[in-house]
């Protein structure tokens, strides 16, 4: 087993193998590029250490130490050499790109001895310094694990001693001092001498980062972005090059197209004498990569050359990392950039107007799950604001709001009509009122699977996770930010106060947190959207639907792309002005006075699916029965309870009070969720189903009569025996037939049920021999199968769950392959095995989730059906299945 | 298709063909023994005639006419015949016995012509008009539908009219008069005129037959016996003979042993000058069967031989109807006899011991289900009362207490100590709470399926529907009954008022209601009781533990025989005086707080195993961890909110409230059944679950240094994946190895888990690879797999599902094959193909039904566990599957 690849030696196929960096590194210098030299550390190391119990593999650090003889031999330096030593940074490069979650170390092989030969070779004995003070520091927090804040203290110590407001006005003596200092804490926090010889040195840095793999942040960031545990992560010994060693020497980002807009422009920050760390780092104004054509014109052409090339290679936008020292280009690090959507779409247009990818491939360019960047309220792109802190992007969208720092505060401020941002330390399941009463939520600890960010994914409310810059202040109610600011030219710390009330922004999907109100716009869908969509239509094999309750619903629904309704919700007209008569109907005392309620209903019914079928002609629109429980239509406990007093109070009695009460003890259940509704309740009060239909099978030959196309089909919800389909589907058909008769005029429909509970999967094949259809609810489907009411166990049992690693993402979010997808499989299988013309659909919340589309696709469903909002991503996420992409085992 | 069998072409073994009745009535011509001629209908021809829609199968009434024409010859008698005409029965037998379900209409043949040659045959003209008046009400009611009040009207006005208290006082002149009356009912309701043609007669009887196989008492009745459908009627027809013409005649009903007692000795009632129908109505006292051989010495020396043959036969006890007409003996009928539990018991070991049949056939020989018998509460056999009604056996047990008519009126008596009755016309699911309250139920409206017998059976108490003798009054909190009762020698009726408050005993197994308290004992099983279940010990495969969660509940069920402990719940020991520390862990607001409870709690758990694994030394033990959600062990809302008001209104604060109500708060859930219980809990109270089993394994350990032997499986609830079952695992192992440690001494445990979510079942391969046992629990696999919360179904939903066919069985009584049943089967396959010596139990209650212990058997499962009293029960269940009887299609 061959663990170190020079980078002469690998290419960009190897991703796997030497991770995203290294394989990036290895094309680069294979395609001449000016790479600094150095070598790659594969992830099967990285995985043997692991499989090992945290043991380097055997032969591992003889082979990094052929490696680096190499790398000396070529480079003509020694590491750990006085008069001119080599100097290497080590950075880890996993198969997927983890921004900012595993460690680098640069720097290394200073050593006492070394740093003068750093000093010799810059002439410049105070940049020496302050590169091994730097060093011993990083190295100390990373490897060593030595809290960062014991360096920061004794630099401060320092600069007040010194009476210097910012460190670069300490001295050579005063840094050489400082890594002396630096040492010590080493040696008292973790116990161990600075390992002074460059070898043990590159042994630890190796061993820290492949500890790195399974730091909290990392897991967390995995199980977000759904990259398997198992891949490792390479490691990258490279030549150090320094961007400040003087006026002819920078550094610089640079993407070959613009990553927010997506024009065909170069585009990048340039800074002259300075680090990497100094452009990320954001303390000094960088400049736009144009202005290098001044002091650094050939680099600067030769930059744009790289460039060009690359993208033309790579076939896509590149992000480059480069430096220059002393007049010398080299690039550090390239890879496929990332991009907004916006630019996502342009670039994928231009592209392939440009020849360089195909249609397919255009399509396969945009992640499904980008689209909620265009389809969410967004900070208005022309807006200009500065942020105060960046916490992690929990869950998409933008909010504005006061500030709240408790739920119930949050509660009382929403309930007085503000709009409300709730900010906690990190929430818990005691938090959810405020939680559901804020517009966005703000935590300063936790991470993507925290609790406050998988309840606000749950919720699809605006979160911002672990924004570790604020300090919460919950007896003052109020937060802090401290922030390096530069006020003419001197960057000092200021502290920013934001106190209960206060309105801040936060972008959920950036991580953006901002004082004061932001513009929020819901952007407009602009042309690139409408082409790709066009072309991911034209290869996906499977439908998309939306779930519609309502004409507008439908017809927005439409706008986006559905190709029919896949579950409308009748319930949701019982609602407003419709509860007082849906009211009369449970609380009716005689077959006649239902019987009126129901009467009254019916035309309003009818209605809204005139206006559902028109906005949908010609399209297929699943209606589906009555599906809650009765007592869902009655007014809460305390609310009949609070008229039952008052009326008592005032000597006189309220018999309509008195009658809800009865009517809520008569309907309430110990388990709704598994009570008295779908056809359960249509089998004990037939009079209500009964109606549904004719309301349905009117406006449909209302519609034909009107020349339009009505596509009906009547779905049965909460099916378990075929007895009930067999029943239900008489009744829907004996109804239809007296319509039909009426009015002289017949219109198909079709008859079907939704799959949702375990036993319906189960018996398909008997439930087939009615239905003409199965829809997967695999909402339901996935309460019962994992035994999980959503209301319960999403707020408090769930975070815990994905937290320690029990689930890898809620069943909820995605679909649940291993149990609730063995369901769906065996009802396909056994439905279709007794009808073939079975269709299948899914309207759980599943059809809007990239890998369930793909799941649905795989399994042979005919559509999917999900929000109207989300029916683009579906789109997409359909065409990426029949693709072949976005399957189980790929990743974001 | 022959559809016409002559008694003298058929045999017993044609029992599907011909029916039990028909098939018996063959059997015993073959043997020579003296049955009146006839032929049999057979249940194809049932079947054809309602495959037709109601139709009578083309041929069938030839054949019938050819039948009757042979019959004509053999008795040198014609249908009709004005000097010696031959009269019919025509009779329903079905392929199993459905007593008093169907219909019979004996004297068929009479007409104006044939009375005039009975009364001469008989030289009783009073005789012939009477028999004749009786054909006429009974083919009216029966064949046409006639209420059979009108007659009793028109019959009761002519006795006042003539000044008579009986009947038996009316002249021939009276009669005959009588069946003009009659005659002019039919016409007037029927609106048809009487059929006078004999053969006509027979058709319209033999049609009516067939429509009372699908009567609903007689589907009820089906349902509950799981007797299937498509098995059709057969119709035997008969020549009629008469006991009750003069001295020299009689009738009876004969057992060859003692149906009640088992006692080897021949046993009856005879009635000299009498038709059966009066032994059966019970007006005339009878006679026991050894008073015959006064009058009737050779009749009864041949009876007896004829009791003796059948017994040798048909290797069982027979129950016999003869008749003697005019000296001579005819055999009726003839069938296996119904017997006790108790007398079942007592033949099987004696019919052993002589001979007759062999051990197997002895256990086969009894109905799991009838050992009910033996083990609720039953009425005293010495005690002597009167029966005031009957009604269905709707749920088996005796109760007594005092009669209420609502709900409210029920609770409340309860609560005030007293036992009660609840006396509805029906139950509804709004006296669910008087259901509870309530010892026993009784009803004059419904069947075995109705929503009181539904109820009742799931709770497990003694209930009696349909007993429609009962007139309730409940404005005036009473009902009453009509009965005839002879004083001094007349029968008239007499009305029995029953009031609120009164006592009465109702026996839920017979349907018996009795106005007092009848002493109520719970049989102690006798010597034939455990030589049985012995025997069916040596053949049973399938073991047969018990549910128990207490010391002495453990002993109870070794008792009876169960070989283990399939489910301790441990929650169990959560109540009572610990309650108030449980509600201490579930306060506590610091770590140290709960770890003190914990503390508090370990002792007594401790103390509970260690009397459980002594009452179960060397057998197995399955301990449940903690399942129930948390808000179960606080007070209700209402009566926290009352100590709250009360502190209030004093003035005072009650902190101890406030805090209870703000856990309540924390806890509660709107689905409780799918929330945060089982391992959920336990993973998120970590020191809960730990502190458990250190009490299981430190209890074990004191008992093997006490010698004994103790077996532990420790069972963890609720799993839905694999990682719980990693998670949990690895903390039982943690702490039992802490606890082996301290005490240095090892005992051997099991981990494993229930399978009780749909998905648990799914993947239990995965499961597998973790757990070392499964434990099916039904109860919550039901629950989730159909989505029924059995606590809100079962009072509503299922009464309406069973009564309207949607459901065969409610599947909490009777394990669902087809859906539950599947994911067993298929959670076995996996497990065992990953863990081949996976031992597999069920848990759910499912566990004492003997159609569930087939199922299980069938499926191969290790054992079955149960309540202790079902304990003998699932051990006869399981002996008869390993005989392979008691599967689906079997019926009782």
């Amino acid at each position: 087993m061959k663990y170190v690849y020079a980078f002469h030696e690998g290419g960009r196929e190897q991703k796997f193998l030497l991770g995203g960096k290294g394989a990036n590194l290895a094309e680069m210098t294979k395609l001449g590029l000016p790479v600094p030299p150095g070598f790659t550390i594969t992830t099967e190391a990285c995985n043997a250490y692991m499989a090992a119990g945290d043991t380097l593999p055997e032969g591992l650090m003889d082979e990094v130490a052929d490696a680096m003889r190499a790398l000396e031999a070529d480079m003509g330096k020694r590491l750990g050499d006085d008069v001119d030593p080599l100097l290497v940074s080590v950075r880890s490069g996993a198969p997927f790109s983890m921004p900012g979650m595993m460690d680098t170390v640069l720097n290394l092989g200073l050593n006492d001895d070394s740093v003068q030969g750093l000093a010799k070779q810059t002439g410049n004995e105070r940049f020496a310094f302050d590169s091994y003070r730097r060093f011993v520091q990083m190295f100390g927090k990373i490897v060593l694990d030595v809290p960062g804040d014991d360096f920061e203290d004794a630099l401060h110590e320092l600069m007040e001693e010194r009476g210097v407001a910012v460190d670069t006005e300490l001295t050579a003596e005063d840094l050489r001092g400082l890594v002396t200092s630096f040492k010590g804490i080493v040696q008292r926090v973790a116990g161990v001498d600075f390992p002074d010889d460059p070898h043990a040195q590159l042994g630890y840095a190796i061993e820290a980062v492949f500890k790195s793999w399974n730091g909290r942040r990392a897991k967390d960031y995995r199980r977000m972005e759904r990259i398997p545990d198992d891949l490792g992560t390479a490691v990258n010994v490279q030549t150090m090059v320094y961007g400040n060693k003087g006026e002819d020497s920078g550094t610089g980002v640079a993407f070959t197209r613009n990553p927010s807009t997506g024009e065909s422009l170069p585009y990048g920050d340039f800074l002259a004498n300075a680090q990497g760390e100094d452009v990320v780092a954001g303390i000094r104004i960088t400049e736009p990569l144009d202005a290098m054509a001044n002091d650094f014109s050939e680099c600067h052409r030769q930059l744009l050359d790289v460039m060009a090339l690359l993208e033309r290679h790579y076939r896509d936008m590149c992000d480059i990392e480069f430096t220059i020292e002393q007049g010398r280009l080299f690039i550090l690090q390239t890879r496929v950039g990332k991009r907004t959507a916006m630019a996502a779409l342009r670039m994928a247009v231009e592209m392939e107007s440009e020849g360089l990818i195909d249609k397919n491939e255009a399509v396969l360019r945009i992640q499904p799950a980008q689209l909620d960047q265009l389809l969410h309220p967004q900070f208005d792109p022309s807006a200009k604001y500065e942020v105060l802190a960046k916490g992690l992007n929990a869950s998409p969208g933008a909010a504005v709001g006061k500030v709240s720092f408790t739920a119930d505060d949050a509660e009382a401020s929403a309930a007085a009509g503000e709009a409300v941002i709730l900010v906690r330390p990190e929430t818990s399941p005691e938090d959810l009122h405020g939680m559901i009463a804020a517009e966005g939520i703000l935590t300063s600890r936790g991470g993507l699977v925290s609790h406050a960010a998988v309840v606000a994914r749950g919720m699809g409310k605006p979160a911002i996770c672990g924004a570790e810059a604020l300090q919460i202040d919950l007896a003052r109610k109020e937060f802090h930010v401290v922030r390096d600011r530069e006020v003419g030219g001197v960057v000092s710390p200021v502290r920013i106060t934001v106190r209960e009330g206060d309105l801040i922004s936060i972008n959920g999907g950036t991580g953006e947190v901002v004082v004061g109100q932001v513009p929020v716009v819901t952007p407009e869908p602009t042309g690139p959207f409408g082409i790709v969509l066009g072309w991911a239509d034209e290869v996906r094999t499977m439908k998309v639907r939306a779930n519609a309750d309502l004409p507008e619903d439908s017809l927005k629904a439409r706008e986006f792309g559905a190709e029919g309704i896949g579950l409308c919700r009748t319930e949701h007209m019982f609602l407003g002005d419709r509860l007082p008569t849906v009211q009369r109907m449970i609380l009716a005392e005689t077959p006649e006075e239902e019987e009126a309620a129901l009467d009254a209903l019916l035309p309003v019914q009818r209605a809204d699916f005139i206006g559902i079928l028109e906005a949908m002609d010609g399209l297929p629109v699943t209606i589906r029965l009555l599906d809650p429980p009765l007592h869902e239509f009655l007014p809460r406990h305390a609310e009949i309870l609070g008229r039952q007093v008052d009326a008592f109070i005032q000597g006189l009695g309220d018999p309509e009070a008195d009658r809800l009460m009865a009517a809520l003890k008569r309907w309430e259940e110990a388990n709704p969720m598994l009570g008295t509704r779908g056809c359960r309740l249509g089998i004990l009060k037939p009079g209500l189903y009964r109606m549904q239909v004719r309301a349905i099978i009117e406006a449909a030959v209302e519609r034909k009569l009107a020349g339009g196309d009505p596509q009906v089909e009547i779905m049965i919800p909460l099916t378990v025996t075929k007895s009930e389909m067999v029943l239900l589907d008489g009744w829907v058909r004996e109804e239809a037939e007296k319509v039909f008769d009426a009015k002289g005029l017949r219109v198909d429909y079709m008859v079907g049920t939704m799959i949702e509970t375990p036993r319906a999967a189960i018996v398909a094949d008997e439930i087939a021999e009615v239905a003409e259809f199965f829809s997967f609810g695999t909402n339901d489907l996935t309460q019962m199968t994992f035994g999980f009411s959503r209301d319960d166990v999403e707020g408090r049992m769930m975070p815990a769950y994905l937290e320690q690693g029990l689930l890898p993402v809620s069943p909820f979010e995605q679909l649940d392959r291993d149990g609730v997808g063995k369901l769906v499989e065996w009802a396909k299988a056994r439905g279709r095995a007794v009808r073939p013309d079975l269709k299948l659909g899914i309207c759980g919340e599943h059809g809007g989730d990239p890998a369930s589309v793909h799941f649905c696709y795989e399994v042979g469903l005919d559509y999917v059906s999900c929000s109207p909002y989300r029916v683009p991503l579906a789109r997409l996420a359909a065409a990426h299945a029949a693709l072949g992409e976005g399957g189980p085992g790929t990743t974001a």
